[in-house]
């Protein structure tokens, strides 16, 4: 619907022609029509605008919202849903600036690592538990041990994050400093780590629903769910799915990374948390503190060995994961931002170090023992009692686990959108969809979390193996770059922090040892296996682009045809209204053409070969007889002997296809276009036209 | 590999040019080379004629097999795996000539109707033992009802095959003689009835063959199967579809109705009857002829009523199905072709109705139930004793019934070729495939069984419901059609015809009307809404050929346009190699044209400015912004805007398609190029050309 704008102009000449100077194309947009008034001798003036483009200069137009909406029905139908659930398009000025301070940052950036404490506990003792009760203390030593490794790798990223206030990723870091490969291996641990954040995350937050429904007595709707889904999936991982899923879609829809909305969460959290130590502790010291239901007497499948430990050791280190996420957002903090972000980093490894120490505590006193229901459930449940309080424990525990969930997927889609501005990953990365988020990336992590919580059957314990590798190769590498760094650098104290953050490279390279010799057979080589997969195939693509960038490009001066010499084959089946118009077209674009007729009956052939004398005699007709009943592959082998002649020649192959006007007709129509559409589309020298010809009803 | 032909020719002028006029184009395909030999001066001349094609005239070739071989490596191999299942192509000259004596017709054409007596004793008694044992006998009454009326039907066929010896169909008869609704209404009772002949003979077959295991005392491995697949299907219902679907490949490849292959399971199924029914009725003069296993006591859940008697036999009376096959193959017959298609049809009228009464008695005799076990199964038992002659009598059983399906898998797919010539089905079932059977009518017959066999889980009795009315509907009109063929012909003894073929669709009419009634609520409903809505399809597609020929068609002398105006878009994103040979391609076809930039990023677009007027400054360049980060659809709005200034004129839309060296590349490009195909693939009056571009290693 063009707005109109009518002027009376009786009398005057009126302006004949809607293309004034004869020319079909007005990339303007702008038409006059003329229109008779009411009066005879009364004419008017309608000048029609376009609706969804504003005219910024000659040949220079602004796209309107409206230019947007496709015009199909289907398309619009489809687009409709899409509205529903991703929203109407976002200008790219309404992108979200809002910068974060050190309290929300705890929220938006630290909720990743604080929330591994949920599970970081359970973790070691899953390994311990196999050496039987005896051994279950070991592991507020391996709680201890790996505090004292977190506080050196903090103090190594409170470095990055002075160092890179643009934002000092594993892969910027390792790209920056130790060169293409290096960085490589980092973006291939990033993006393992990125699947597990959310798988692990998701797990562990479906469990702390799972034991709060334990432990409220209706434990058993999850095996009335069991038993009504036999063989095919556990109604746990139906429900991580279902979470999976759902952070999809809202990541699709673009979450403003709005500190207020995610602090709910964590804070309530981490005020429950406080809770659950303050009164854990008074009561154990008192002596009050006991767990709701006796730990069971476990048999002893182990011995006790230092490689039992170190097992327990690396599985606990998970405590660490998420630190990253901090010292990627830099310039999402409020000015001075290094500086935020350091006293951020500090407040999250202050609360991460006292939950996972406290949680220990408190879980060895009383010999608690991973279960049905997780640990810091049973723990929350001996502090509380089976009161409204551990309810809401237990949904902040679920609330942090999404939030720490949803730093992924920020950050994944983020991080290959950098690879694929740097060539490594598909173009499709690249672009923000309509609302502002890179759907690719958020569809990737989504489909990727999901396959992964199927395959592992929604076990924490095993999702757990693959986990700590990738974290510890991306504190590996990117604190062995900062050591490149200050080298370089030379900065006022550059000799300290080398240090701070060499300790720290030494020591992330021995968990990482640890982790991958404890962890390889238990799944540890999946990650061993893809992670140079994942490097080749960056490789590969980044390659396959450049090659292709240099096969484009074009030299200034270089002499490049002007025209496309191109030769038209017009297979027909009968000379009627369509064929007619093909061949009409076919004169229109003035090319060295030949009919071509397949025939399986002669008769027709003759018929046909009079028609053509009579409506189209200036064509070349070329009759194929085939002996058998089918004609589409004499065709095709016809048109290739033909382009083989010349095989530098373009083939453009002009066919008429129906356009229905009901959508059934199609099953009626259009099959031999089809088939030859399929065919030549990856010919590298055949161009397939398909002149459109409606039918009306 | 063209053939090569050397002739020395030194010292000669040389043929310079491989095209002599300077033409691109060579319909005929044969080229000249020159080549240096191998002594300086030596030239050679290469002459390369075409693989493929032999030039009967000018302009006129003849496929030769190779025409027929695709040449993408994917379409080789998918070629390959076909002709592994269905064989090389066939000329049609290759086609089955072979006439049929009465001995080898009687079971290629017989089949069908003499293997309804494998089920129609029992159809019988399924209805019959709702009224408990004393009811039971009323099945023999019914059975000489039955026979009665099959010998009128019998010498009514017999006279339709005099009338009609180039094959009377229900659907030709009905067309000839009493117009174009009712022979689309025997059209779709015969589709109805073909895809039940296939499902009711295949489920009776598989029937035999268990209740062989059963009797061998394998029974229980039905059980265990059943198990192993549970609430996904019984097992004899995958064994339905496993037949039904080597049936399809079987006749894809093209079944020559040879009478010899066809002849073994059909005489070893007569010989095995006419054993049965001889020793069986000696033992019972003896009084010797006892059932296997003592026949149960039925519950009495009805009254014997007149309703319930009628109903018995409307389902005993599917022992007449299959008669019209005789009349469909008269032009196959050894001439005299009537004569002997009558005798066959005698013949079989002898043995249907001998082996029908003969079970039904020995039945009756043994008071046997309709149970695991079939009834033919039962009394064979009983009359042999479970040794080798019975096993035998049930593979032959199976065989009958499998050869009474092919018989539908030959005379579907020739009724729907027949009503797709008369333009009421798609054009797809008119065609022969390369081993020249109809693989549309093939497949579709197959699906359409397959998927009737799973709705009624290969429950015969509920199946048979189905299957009398739509045979009697056919038996009616074309009875009725032969009343008008006589009063028209007025041939010799006209007035006897008439009486027998009147008798013949008011018997026939009433059987009908039976029918509908008893069986309408226990599935009968089924055909009774399908059969109008196939002649409403009929009618549809019919309706739609005709309006699409009557404006397809070219009147002499009408004035149409020789030239078919159009403009040109090209959308581009960036000035390369790939582009530039698209605008190269746009020069050549020298229309109005436009390059379109859809822009998320200004500097690239004054970039791109820049580029445009330094490489092809003579194209008129129109910018559009988006503010979204989406490109696509403004594109598509802009063209769509562009193509509704002039709306007659085509708006023809360049654009390079990459073509990737190896099949993964190309989820790295083309993405736009398929979203502009895909959305005007269907617009009236745009044509998508994807220039392509080839990509190298």
């Amino acid at each position: 619907m063009p707005d109109s704008e009518s002027t009376g102009s009786p009398g005057q000449k009126p302006p004949v022609d809607r293309k004034p100077d004869g020319s079909k194309l007005n990339p303007d947009l702008i038409s006059r029509e003329q229109r008779q008034g009411s009066r005879p001798g009364d004419i008017f003036v309608r000048v029609n605008r376009p609706r969804g483009f504003q005219k910024v200069g000659p040949g220079h137009f602004l796209a309107t919202p409206e230019a947007h909406i496709p015009q199909g029905r289907a398309d619009r139908l489809f687009l409709a849903i899409k509205r529903i659930f991703i929203g109407r398009p976002l200008a790219k000025v309404e992108e979200s600036q809002e910068r974060l301070g050190v309290a929300k940052a705890l929220a938006v950036f630290g909720s990743d690592a604080i929330s591994s404490s949920a599970y970081a506990t359970e973790a070691a003792l899953l390994i311990l538990m196999t050496a039987g009760s005896a051994a279950l203390h070991i592991s507020l030593y391996t709680a201890v041990a790996v505090s004292v490794v977190f506080a050196i790798v903090v103090l190594s990223y409170r470095q990055i994050v002075y160092a890179y206030p643009q934002g000092g990723g594993a892969y910027n870091v390792s790209k920056t400093n130790l060169g293409k490969m290096p960085s490589l291996i980092a973006a291939a641990a990033l993006v393992i780590d990125y699947i597990l954040t959310v798988a692990v995350s998701i797990v562990a937050g479906v469990q702390a629903i799972t034991s709060a429904l334990i432990v409220s007595g209706h434990g058993h709707w999850i095996q009335i769910l069991n038993d009504k889904l036999p063989g095919v999936a556990e109604p746990a991982v139906v429900l991580c799915l279902v979470f999976i899923g759902l952070m999809t879609l809202i990541n699709l829809r673009g979450v403003r990374e709005s500190g207020t909305v995610f602090s709910i969460p964590t804070y309530l959290f981490i005020m429950g948390m406080i809770a659950v130590l303050a009164i854990g502790i008074f009561k154990a010291i008192n002596g009050t503190l006991a767990p709701a239901s006796p730990p069971p007497v476990l048999p002893v499948l182990a011995p006790v060995t230092l490689w039992l430990v170190l097992h327990a050791f690396s599985s606990g280190a998970v405590a660490m994961t998420g630190t990253e996420a901090i010292s990627n957002g830099v310039p999402s903090f409020k000015p001075p931002e290094s500086r935020n972000a350091a006293r951020t980093m500090t407040l999250m490894a202050v609360c991460l170090s006292a939950f996972f120490l406290g949680i220990s505590f408190l879980a060895n006193h009383m010999h608690l023992v991973p279960g049905t229901e997780t640990i810091i459930s049973q723990t929350a449940l001996a502090v509380f009692g089976p009161n409204i309080i551990y309810y809401i424990f237990q949904i902040a525990t679920m609330g942090i686990l999404v939030v720490a969930a949803n730093t992924a997927f920020s950050g994944f889609p983020r991080l290959a959108s950098v690879l694929a501005a740097d060539g490594f990953m598909p173009r499709q990365f690249l672009f923000k969809g309509d609302r502002l988020a890179f759907s690719t990336g958020i569809l990737a992590l989504g489909v990727a979390a999901s396959v992964l919580v199927v395959l592992f059957q929604g076990n924490i314990g095993s999702l757990i193996n693959l986990y700590a590798i990738g974290v510890f190769l991306a504190f590996s590498l990117s604190n062995s770059g900062m050591v490149i760094h200050w080298f370089r650098a030379k900065t006022r104290g550059w000799r300290i922090n080398m240090v701070v953050n060499g300790t720290a490279a030494v020591m992330t390279a021995i968990i990482l040892v640890i982790a991958i010799a404890t962890k390889f057979t238990e799944g540890g080589w999946i990650v061993i296996v893809m992670a140079p997969l994942i490097v080749l195939l960056l490789l590969a693509t980044r390659d396959h682009y450049d090659r292709v960038a240099a096969q484009l490009r074009v030299i200034e001066g270089e002499p490049l045809p002007s025209k496309l010499e191109h030769i038209t084959i017009l297979p027909i089946d009968d000379v009627n209204r369509a064929s007619l118009r093909a061949m009409a077209f076919v004169r229109s674009i003035s090319s060295e053409s030949l009919v071509l007729h397949v025939s399986t009956n002669p008769e027709r052939a003759e018929r046909l070969k009079r028609k053509m004398a009579k409506f189209a005699p200036d064509f070349k007709l070329v009759i194929v007889e085939s002996p058998t009943s089918s004609f589409v592959q004499p065709m095709i082998t016809y048109i290739n002997a033909i382009h083989s002649q010349s095989p530098d020649t373009l083939v453009t192959i002009v066919f008429p296809e129906f356009i229905p006007a009901h959508w059934w007709e199609q099953f009626l129509h259009n099959r031999t276009a089809r088939r030859l559409y399929r065919v030549f589309e990856k010919h590298p020298n055949v161009a397939v036209v398909l002149v459109p010809y409606q039918l009306v009803k």
